[in-house]
């Protein structure tokens, strides 16, 4: 299989070459060529991140998340369309790192916005899969950059709305929307605090049928209690708008108000200075990321750490002690 | 100077012995010892901490938080002197990363909590100092257990309410109670959400005087506001109480409180298994931050990672390969 899968290897060049004209196909190769953890993609793929890199960067990037049942999938589908429509191509990708997607099928993503899907302008790859959010976060970080070489001008990257992978997104991308949607009684509740302060917009999607006037309500609450937070870096207040995915209603203002942003931030600086200060955080994050996996999937550590855990525990050394004597010993495994 | 001081060390045994009957003075001297940067007492410190440790642990810790202007050195004090008064040894400490105290000097914290100082059931000693939070919170933690060693079975651990040493506080503490100001409007700003989050207790600290009305209305609002957040694993909802310092109402209720929270967390198996849980954890914290350390801390690293980031802000380079060329160097070097 391995052999069959390297036979089927374009060259570096031939990725490149394909991507910067926007091929749909090749771009899809590069893509798996990125996600491959074969020590030979490696090099392509190292090869074909540094020939893009300097026609990447032209989009605007856009990170949504929202909890299971909001309707991520059918707003995406009625937003990417609306893009298209007025002109724009749109690559939609995914973190997840729960994703055990087998290699390649996107028939998931792909069913599940089958409209958007079949759009020539819109361009959709589900999560990468992988061990460890920044591994996944990584990837994703490197296809937008290959999506944007082959000229989508927005990158949209979705997300599962419960945990860490939306701090990975948001570290991402420029403007980040949350999806919530109206409840009875505690509006504020299954989503972290943390995530809320971070959203540049929140949609409260099914704002159809017997929901309009419960959307109205909970428009209210989230607005009052965006309140709370301090006036952000970028001098945009945060703003609280409904919309109906299935009725199509609502979802310009979405994309009208992301001009809004864009415009406010590219005006006074936020936008360049947020980029720089991400590629460098980007640079940081994988760093720290890969000397915990040296450290943690090395053998002798490996070997002795539950052993040290159990110690620790025993009252038989102290949680400090425990971490030097394991770092000696790595080291002198180096 | 090194001389002097080193002239003035005791053996590992004296320190455990000393500190092992609660003699006060001995037990600032193995503080100090702790707290140490010098090569030859980081391996009596190693020593001392590892006797003591079976003895430790016999306490209810406390972290107590509130932003500068709260009144936490009144609150502690009046706090300080009800436990004393009800039977108890407690020990004062804090962490500050930005503290820049020079060696041994407590004059600050003694001056600020002047009647509490003075008893001999009550011990204060102010935060490490130091160049990374987890290093301070490393010396912190273990004179903690130091503490404990020596009796005190009440600790309380202060930090200063505007960041990361917050978490650390909360991540080494059964309890930990937020001080806050009734305010006019925006209650909730200045505090980060997060902050409020791990709360097993707000304290509306100075309701006194024309303060009184402000501060039952903020009780109302920060009960609210709590309201929002799922119940923790604790079992705990967290409550919000109005308390003067300098009148001395509503610190007995605090106590209390704590009391009821202890009584609760000790049946249901949440509090043995919460330390537990933070000793572990104390270990992968000073492991992630050594790993850092050692690396940002190394020729290779310190000479080429500016060199780097300004590659990468020039597109000359992207964020992973950078980091993975910055490690490969690293590990040869090793």
């Amino acid at each position: 299989m391995n052999n069959y899968r390297l036979k089927n290897r374009l060259t570096a060049a031939a990725y490149i070459e394909g991507v910067l004209v926007g091929d749909r196909v090749i771009l899809s190769r590069a893509i798996t060529i990125i996600e491959s953890n074969l020590k030979s993609d490696k090099a392509i793929a190292k090869e074909i991140i540094q020939a893009i890199l300097p026609k990447s960067g032209n989009s605007i990037r856009i990170g949504v998340t929202g909890v299971p049942g909001v309707g991520k999938s059918t707003f995406i589908e009625a937003f990417g369309k609306h893009l298209v429509a007025e002109g724009n191509k749109v690559a939609i990708l995914s973190i997840d790192p729960s994703s055990q997607r087998s290699r390649g099928s996107i028939l998931g993503d792909k069913t599940r916005m089958e409209e958007l899907a079949n759009l020539k302008e819109a361009y959709i790859r589900p999560s990468a899969s992988g061990d460890t959010l920044g591994g996944v976060a990584n990837k994703t970080g490197e296809t937008m950059l290959l999506c944007e070489a082959a000229g989508y001008n927005v990158i949209l990257i979705e997300t599962v709305g419960v945990g860490q992978s939306e701090i990975a997104v948001h570290g991402m991308t420029d403007f980040f929307l949350l999806l919530m949607l109206a409840g009875a009684g505690d509006e504020l509740q299954g989503i972290k605090k943390g995530i809320m302060e971070m959203a540049n917009m929140v949609v409260i999607n099914k704002a159809d049928g017997d929901n309009v006037a419960l959307s109205k309500i909970a428009k209210r609450q989230y607005q009052n209690a965006l309140h709370i937070f301090p006036m952000p870096n970028s001098g945009w207040s945060p703003i609280v708008s409904t919309a109906s995915s299935i009725q199509n209603i609502g979802i310009g203002t979405v994309w009208d108000k992301i001009m809004e942003f864009k415009k406010l931030v590219k005006g006074n600086g936020y936008f360049v200075n947020n980029r720089k200060r991400q590629q460098i955080q980007w640079m940081y994050n994988t760093i720290n990321e890969e000397l915990k996996q040296l450290f943690y999937g090395s053998d002798v550590v490996t070997k002795k750490i539950k052993q040290l855990e159990k110690d620790i525990l025993d009252s038989k050394v102290s949680p400090v002690n425990a971490a030097h004597s394991i770092i000696e010993e790595y080291k002198k495994g180096f």
